[in-house]
């Protein structure tokens, strides 16, 4: 499995996957699923990928190869709007899909679905992210639901519930993501480090800020840290039972 | 769906429950999901359920009828180890499964699978947890993973994985409980209040202190209020980045 999210507050954009790629529990691998298309003041795409692994990575070569053609009808570089390039990721998605689809029907070893989340800004256009779906749909996020997930969702989500709002600054948004990660690598063990994190300040359009955590990142340390010790003084603020107050008293 | 969890520390056991059950989206229901079965100074048994509501019924009718039977040649109070119990109940939900195998195989409307956490005492003996799966069969919990969850157990995992161990007290794990089932409501719309919450202190053999939290209960509001505040809080607590650190200084 895998865990990827992308939130939208009104100053920017967060991403952050993990890097766990497995078949079956005895073939355990680790694979970056953040990729950062830039093209300076022009536009930019940060692309996270779950699901098949031979089915992402057939994608990001089919954007690659799209890219390198000059005539090419379509590429993520040529897209008006940030939700075109959603829909011809999701066709890209579908195609390879469908190649494999008669094999994959007769193997045990899972589908060959892939999700994808797309998030960046094209020059004077807010920026955005998009939730491609296996089956090529796709939905952007909105002000009631700031963030999109990909993958091991569930741990990660209450954290995530509780704290943003589009007025949230880019940074706690970014620290948020790391613990709603942290969470789920901490509750699954199909999701694992290093996280990548990418913070994107709207209408920069420029190279996101980029930082990968492994286990041993100072940053990965000190923020475990401080997290256990935060939820744990959450705790001792919850209300006492009646027999405790008496015995506190 | 349904989130009940069972806790087990060195001084007692923890239940916490849910009240939702749906048929689809459109047939939402309240039903306690919490049974005690309690013989002072004897033995003690409390029967979490979650999955199918036929199912579910109909082995706590099964439970009740071979209680009134004198004769009866196995029976929550007639099982030598709470792991008897387990087994028996367990037998009860495989009988009653298999009685509408066929008719739920035609159906579209899921499945007559049902899970189940028993938990208590019996004297003598020490206070024991078990999850009972669908198929009859049940594990205990340990020191290493002193709860049990059956449900959507996802959201209110990590929670429990950051605070509870065996040393753990039981107000402490209650309130972790509390967190955790209230989490759940609050990401996933198939989970819902009222919560039930039983407390039982080992070795006592009596009725547990059991607490039924409502939307308006002021412990609920008060746990709602101050463990968003704690998060907050655990929030803040979290490294800085370069630039922030330089631009608070």
């Amino acid at each position: 499995m895998t865990y990827c999210l992308a939130i939208s507050v009104n100053k920017g954009l967060v991403f952050a996957s993990d890097s766990r790629t497995n078949a079956g529990v005895d073939y355990v691998t680790t694979y970056s699923k953040m990729h950062t298309f830039v093209w300076p003041d022009e536009r930019i795409c940060v692309l996270l990928t779950a699901g098949n692994l031979a089915t992402s990575q057939a994608v990001l070569n089919n954007i690659r190869t799209d890219l390198e053609k000059p005539n090419a009808k379509m590429n993520i570089r040529k897209g008006q709007h940030l939700y075109e390039v959603a829909h011809y990721i999701g066709q890209l998605s579908q195609k390879e899909q469908r190649q494999h689809a008669d094999a994959m029907e007769k193997s045990t070893n899972g589908g060959s679905e892939a999700s994808f989340i797309l998030g960046g800004q094209i020059a004077g256009q807010p920026s955005e992210i998009f939730l491609i779906y296996p089956q090529g749909n796709y939905i952007s996020a909105s002000p009631e639901t700031p963030y999109l997930q990909i993958g091991e969702n569930k741990y990660g989500k209450p954290i995530l519930d509780r704290i943003i709002t589009p007025t949230t600054s880019i940074e706690d948004a970014a620290r948020c993501a790391l613990v709603s990660v942290e969470s789920t690598i901490r509750s699954n063990i199909s999701v694992g480090p290093p996280i990548e994190l990418a913070m994107y300040t709207s209408d920069t359009i420029q190279e996101p800020y980029h930082l990968k955590l492994t286990l041993n990142s100072p940053m990965y340390k000190s923020m475990q840290k401080q997290w256990n010790e935060g939820l744990r003084k959450a705790c001792d603020r919850l209300p006492r039972f009646e027999w405790e107050s008496t015995s506190q008293e």
